[in-house]
C-alpha cells in the first residue's frame, strides 16, 4: 500500500502495533544459512542447556531484520530509510516466542538535504509477555511539504 | 574457532579484513522471504529502471545482517553482542555488488556491568570499488580480566 | 492491516491493484524445492531452448502462490478462504518477467452457511506487458451484517 | 520418468495414490517467505490458540503447490497443464499432519484446440486420518492419438 | 514410485540417464547456506575472475547432492544406501551448467549382514557437454531373494 | 581465515574438532527441497514409525555436505579438494541430534601431479553420544614446498 505523507505529516507520540510472528527453529535455520553465523548460542541444543539461557536464542540480526520488516506496511515515496541508533538487544528471543513490533514517531530533526528532514521512529520488538526484546531508533529521511520552510 | 580474549587483550586500532561474497538476486529473494519486506525497491525491476539508482538495491537489513556475519568468526566466550550505534547506510550494494568487511577496534569504555567493559568496533561494509556501502559500531560487553581494576 | 468488512461492504466492480515483483531464477528454484517439481519445463535451459517457449517457464503453482499472496495485504477478521474457481494459465512467465496482480469484486452468492455468503473476487496476474498470465476466480465465505437478510 | 500417453490412452476410474509427506513448520515458513502472506493464522501461534482451530494452518496455496508437486512424477510429453476447476479447501492442515495424494482420471472432454482434448483429474489431498483435506479437478490438454478422430 | 527388487534383479550393465536439472546461482548460495561454506571458490565472484577457472564453481557436496537427488527416482524397500567410494571431483561446475546423472549397475559384491548383499551402482555427473564432472559408486545394500544361497 | 599451509606442513595424527549444530526438520526439508530427495524415509513421519528406526532420519548427503561444510573454517591457498573414498553411513541422525566433526590428518600420498601430494585427512561426523554416524576420507590436492623432493 502507498501511502504519501510528508515530513510535517507525522504526529509525534503516533503508534503502531503488528500482529505477532512466532519466531521458529526454520528461522534461526534460514539467518543462520544467510548470514553465515553458526554460533553454538543459536544452533547447539545440548551446549545451550550449559548455559545461562538454558536454550537456543534469535540471532541478534534475525530479530532486527524481521522487527523491521514487520513494520514496513506502508510504502511513503517521500521516504527513505536513513539508518538506525542505540539498537539495543535487551532480552533473548528463545524458538517459539512470538514478537510483535510497536513503532513510535518520537522526534523529528534537521538534515543537511536540502528540503528533507530526520524523523526519528522509536522500534521496540515484544514478546508474548509484553516484554521489550530489542529497540532502536529508526531514522527516517523524510521530504518536506512543498513550500515548507526550514527552522 | 574459539579464542579467549578478555577486554584488555583487544588492541585499540587493530583491523581485520574478511574475504569477499558477491550479493545475489537470491539473497535479496531470500531476505525478502525471511523479512516480508517485498518493497519495489528491492523485487520490481521495471519500477527500478525509473528510479534514481536505475535498478533493484539490497534491503539495508540484508547488508547489514550479512556483513555482522561475515565478521563473526571467531568465538570468544568472554564477550556478547550488546547492540549497535550509529548504523548508517551509506551508498546502495545492487545485485552483483561483493562486499567484504573491515573491523577495527575503535575504543573501550566503561559499563556498570561489574567486571566487564564495552570493547567498541567499527564495522564497515565494502565494496568491490573499496567504497564503503554501509558503516556502524558494534558494541561488545567484554569481561575484564580477573582481578583487572574498573577505572 | 486489519480491516473489518460485512459481506454487504463489498463494492462490486471495486478493484485494486499491486506493486510488482519480478520472477527471479531463484523463486523457481525454491518452489520446486517445496514442491518437488524438479519438470524440466522449469529448471533444464538448454532442453527449454528446443521447446516452443525457448527458455525456462514458472511453475503454475508458483505464479499461482504469489500472485495471490500479493493480493493478500488486508486482513479482514469476517473473511475466509473458501476456495477457487476457473483457475487458467493463460501466458507463461518466464525469469525476468515482472508481476503484479489486479482484484476485483464480482459478484456475491447464497451459502448454505448461516449468516455468510460467497464474494467472488476475479483475480488477474498481469506481466510487464500488461497481459494477463493467470486468471481466477477467489470465492471467500463472509459474514453478513448482524441483522442482515438472506435473500 | 518419462511416459508417452495420447488422450485416448488414459482409462477413466484409474486412480493413483502417493506417498506421505510430514507438513512442518519449516514448510509454512518458507511458503510464507515465498508469498509474502504473514497472516497470523499461519504465523502466529498465540493468537491462534484463541481461534477455533486452536494452532496454526498450513496457507490453501501450500497445500495446494505441494499436493501437485507430489503427484507429478511421470512426465508425459503429449500433455500439459491447462488448469483447475472448483479448488476447495475442506479441512486445515496442521503442523505434523502427514498428507498423500490421490489423483483418479475423471472424464474426457472436447476442447477447440485442434487434435487435442481435456483430461480431468480430480485430485484429493488426504492426511493422515483418510479425511480429504484439499480437493480440485486438474485440467490437461493432451494431445489426440495421431488419426484419432474428435466427436 | 515403489519397485520391490532383490538383489539378483539388478542387471549387471543395466544403464539409466536422468532428464537435466540447470545449476543455479541460487543453488549455490542455498547450499553455501545449509552447510555454512561460504568460500570465495563458491560466491566471490571478482576474485573468481583472478584464478584459473575464471569463474565461481559449484561446491563439490551440491554437485554430488543434488546428482544422487537426481537418480534417486524408484524407492525399493529391499534396499538401503550403504555408502561411496571414490567421489572424485573430475571438472568445475559453473553457474548456468546443465547437469544429468547417468547410473549403472557395474557389480555385486558378497557381504557379511546375513541375507544380504552389496550393489554397486555406477554413478556418472554429466554436464551439457556430455563430459563426466562427478563420478563415484554408490553402494547400496540390498537383500537377496527368499531362499537364495550366498556365494 | 587464509593459512598457508604446503603439503610437508602436515602433521600425520594432528585432530581437529568443530562445535556443534543440532540437526533440525528445517535441515530436513531444506535438502529435500534442494536435491529433490522426498523419499518417505526422511519426511514421512507415521511410516517411519513403522519402520525399525521408528523416526524420520536425515538424509545421509545433508550429513555429510553439512559435516564437510562444518570442517571447513581455514581456507589454504595451496590446497584443493580432490574427492573422497570410503564414506559410509554408520548410524542414523535423527531430527534433534546434535553433530560436530573430528578431521585427522591420516596419511601422505604421492600423486601424479607435478610438485603435488594427496593429503588424507579421516573426517568424522559424531553425534551427541560420540557415536560415529558417518566416516570418509578426505582426499586433498596439495602443493609441495618450493624445492622439495618427490620420493
Amino acid at each position: 500500500m502507498i501511502i504519501e505523507k510528508h515530513l510535517e505529516d507525522h504526529v509525534i507520540g503516533e503508534s503502531h502495533v503488528t500482529t505477532g510472528r512466532t519466531v521458529t527453529e526454520a528461522d534461526i535455520i534460514m539467518h543462520a544459512g544467510q548470514t553465515g553465523d553458526w554460533y553454538p548460542h543459536h544452533v547447539d541444543a545440548p551446549w545451550c542447556a550449559t548455559q545461562p539461557f538454558k536454550q537456543r536464542i534469535a540471532h541478534g540480526t534475525l530479530v532486527f531484520s524481521v522487527g523491521i520488516g514487520m513494520a514496513a506496511s506502508v510504502i511513503n515515496p517521500h521516504s527513505m530509510s536513513y539508518g538506525y541508533d542505540r539498537l539495543r538487544f535487551i532480552r533473548p528471543t528463545f524458538i517459539g516466542d512470538t514478537i510483535r513490533v510497536r513503532t513510535t514517531y518520537k522526534a523529528i530533526r534537521e538534515h543537511k538535504t536540502p528540503g528533507h528532514g530526520l524523523l526519528v521512529e522509536g522500534v521496540e520488538v515484544l514478546n508474548q509477555h509484553d516484554e521489550v526484546v530489542l529497540a532502536c531508533e529508526h531514522l527516517h529521511l523524510v521530504k518536506r511539504r512543498p513550500g515548507a520552510q526550514t527552522a
